[in-house]
């Protein structure tokens, strides 16, 4: 029971794009970029479902405008070392679209980006640790889209560590937790409904390793974005006077 | 962005049939049966996309015989006064069914079934009022799949009041609260997850009123068609032992 | 089965104070404010348990000083038309407070502060209408600790009326939903766990109506101040580097 | 802000009781018997706070008559190989009175029992091996009652693996995630809540392991019977018919 979507999901994979810069190890694991990893991956899965474009922090307004989210029906974002360079005026933007529908998947070291944390609440932290453990990425959800098509469990031969406890808000459907050879556990894919909007957290992922380059990432990090598509149309909620029997105007019902 | 399932979803529309039997003002107004009028709804809806049969308490095995809910990707289930002349054996077997992946729709009065308690571990009970309350539906979640494509609220002119205290577990997803005419509110539309399958009740619909020839109803009841509909292979969750390293054999990961 | 804290909880009643400068009707209805009504109710109902002060937006510092916090175990939040007054460094002191643990009962039009968005990280939007609707408060969890000791609907004789969508994450715990006479609904009492901290929200409660002097209400509010305590040190969660067996060293593990 | 119940906590301990008439090595680890452990761990924790007696399946009624359960505020539960020689009447007993607001802690290969199957509706199936793994107890929950006074992470040296996917219904509350040396996870601290009662499944401790003799254990088990304690009186949940304004008889609204 496959689907085709009636048309593409336009879909933005937003990086810092930062380490691509100056670390020599990271250029050699992502020639395209971590942002070429996720969007061939993503691209890979879905094909003509999707409409694919990237973003990094160092375009003009970080290459998310107004215009692109507005155009932008689920954004991803990775991030790790300049989270607080992303402007106010663009987390603002985001987090107004996000709630108005637009759906959003956070990947790894975004979990401390100032978006996620501005939707969430919470301080978002957690411990870690770089020292090659590897991760075993467990489904507790297997009805849930995201859990499709993928081993339970994921097994990345080397990854870094993130474990609890992760501040956060119970999430709204718990995926995956992940656990790693140093004993420590974390939950590991998350999803959150904000507003109108979806968000799934990922944590797999890393500049020091190839994960977004392993095939059963990149179907979770697809069946995510598939997850986090807008159900209905793009609007903010807002506060409203109501007279009484104003829902018999049926104008003034719809969603 | 609506989409075309690649084959037709499998739906069995179960009614337990009795008023049908004898109730003069229940044929008026349902002269195909409550579940000629469910059914046709789903059809009206989902399209090429449901091949629809219907199945009553008087049939041979109630019309649930393994053969015909090992070919079921949905049951949906209607029963108000006859709930103890289900077998055990049946009730028995759709639990596998469910437990295994077979989608679960609850309708109204089946909140008081054998196999909504039984998967549901509570009692199931409520307060109920029968004197022509006005039911508005009102929508919470506004992201969720069965809740696209209606006004919020859904006004139901006449209908059964159902009330709180409802004594179900919390719902993993609550989509749905009604108000009545005479003040009382209701958890009308939740979901759940159990083993691998999903289930919806929706508590909208009488033998005595029209609601199931109402288009809003009709949408919502295919819209949980859809969102029940299993995610990946009919299995039921078993116990297992596990080796050391068993992970690391591919076949035992697939779920 | 009551009991006895071993040394008093330290309350601060929080009070917007600005309709009591100027609404002769609310003054005639809160002479002693609405912060004195809300602490009166507290003080009534527990007694020895609790220390309360009161505090208020014309204050130095808005009464919440960081002396006053770290010595404040519970904050109740009542606030309406002056939000945006309240100083962004007193709202980020706040946020880490409760996110350190301290807990935060939020209460009516308090659900637009700044205070309760930045910890929910939605727009808290809703619907209203001040025409004397009543209220009916019912119970649809009724183990949980804020719902014991009060009748099942609370019946609140004139009332503004809050209603769906009210755009809030989903509650971790869902304990009272209301109805309007007006045929609207709201989840009116709500529990969300944020960092180390607990917050309630509770609707009902305006200015223009002596909701605050109804004996129910009170209690309900003390229940939530009992419920938002702390359970244990007050520390901000942070992000921890963690070498390899750093749980074998049994100082790192305390919370 | 530790409190002193004003009349103790009537607890009653039920064990299986057959590992300890036949092996050895679980006679040697356990001399009073499972249950003695942990009624001598609630013992120590709760003191005067508790009355603690103990019942056995080869008791009359399996110790479980209706006079002791009518005498219990909590329940603990622990079984392993004779889950099938549990009366149905016995089981039928102990679920009327967790949906009435008995408290239930269910323990370790109490998982498979059929009283706790009853009260989830799940296959409540896990993987599992008992090759001395260590486990790690972590708490997702910072603020939740049960995991106040225990380390994070508990190390228990020695424990049979309990891994995912555990088939339960999603934890109302979940308050630990183990992990355990061969790599596995498991959601080893759940709160469910069902009709009046609560239940709290902690899965640590096992036959052959000394992990009743824990005091980390203990101390949570302690925990969970206090959270898991009526919070008000004891009745079944009921289907009751209601005139219009019935809410306006103070009689009728008491819970």
């Amino acid at each position: 029971m496959t689907s085709t979507p009636s048309r593409p999901l336009s879909v933005t994979v937003w990086n810092e794009g930062r380490h691509e810069q100056t670390d020599a190890e990271v250029i050699a694991l992502y020639p395209d970029g971590i942002h070429g990893a996720i969007a061939a991956g993503i691209t890979d899965n879905l094909g003509d479902a999707v409409r694919v474009r990237t973003a990094q922090l160092d375009d003009p307004e970080h290459g998310l405008s107004e215009e692109v989210l507005a155009d932008t029906d689920v954004l991803t974002w990775w991030g790790h070392k300049a989270h607080g360079e992303v402007s106010d005026e663009v987390v603002d933007r985001v987090h107004r679209h996000v709630l108005s529908g637009m759906g959003l998947v956070v990947l790894h070291s975004g979990h401390w980006s100032t978006i996620f944390r501005r939707l969430l609440g919470t301080t978002c932290t957690l411990s870690w640790r770089s020292e090659h453990d590897r991760e075993l990425v467990w489904t507790v959800d297997p009805t849930h889209p995201v859990a499709q098509g993928v081993p339970n469990p994921i097994v990345i031969p080397r990854q870094e560590m993130y474990g609890e406890f992760f501040d956060i808000p119970t999430p709204d459907e718990l995926v995956f937790v992940s656990g790693f050879t140093g004993g420590e556990v974390f939950r590991s894919g998350c999803a959150f409904h904000r507003g109108h909007g979806k968000i799934f957290y990922f944590s797999p992922g890393d500049q020091e390793f190839p994960v977004y380059h392993q095939k059963e990432i990149r179907r979770v990090i697809s069946n995510a974005v598939q997850f986090v598509a807008p159900a209905g149309n793009r609007v903010l909620p807002s506060l409203n006077h109501r007279d009484l029997d104003w829902f018999l105007t049926p104008e003034l019902t719809q969603p």
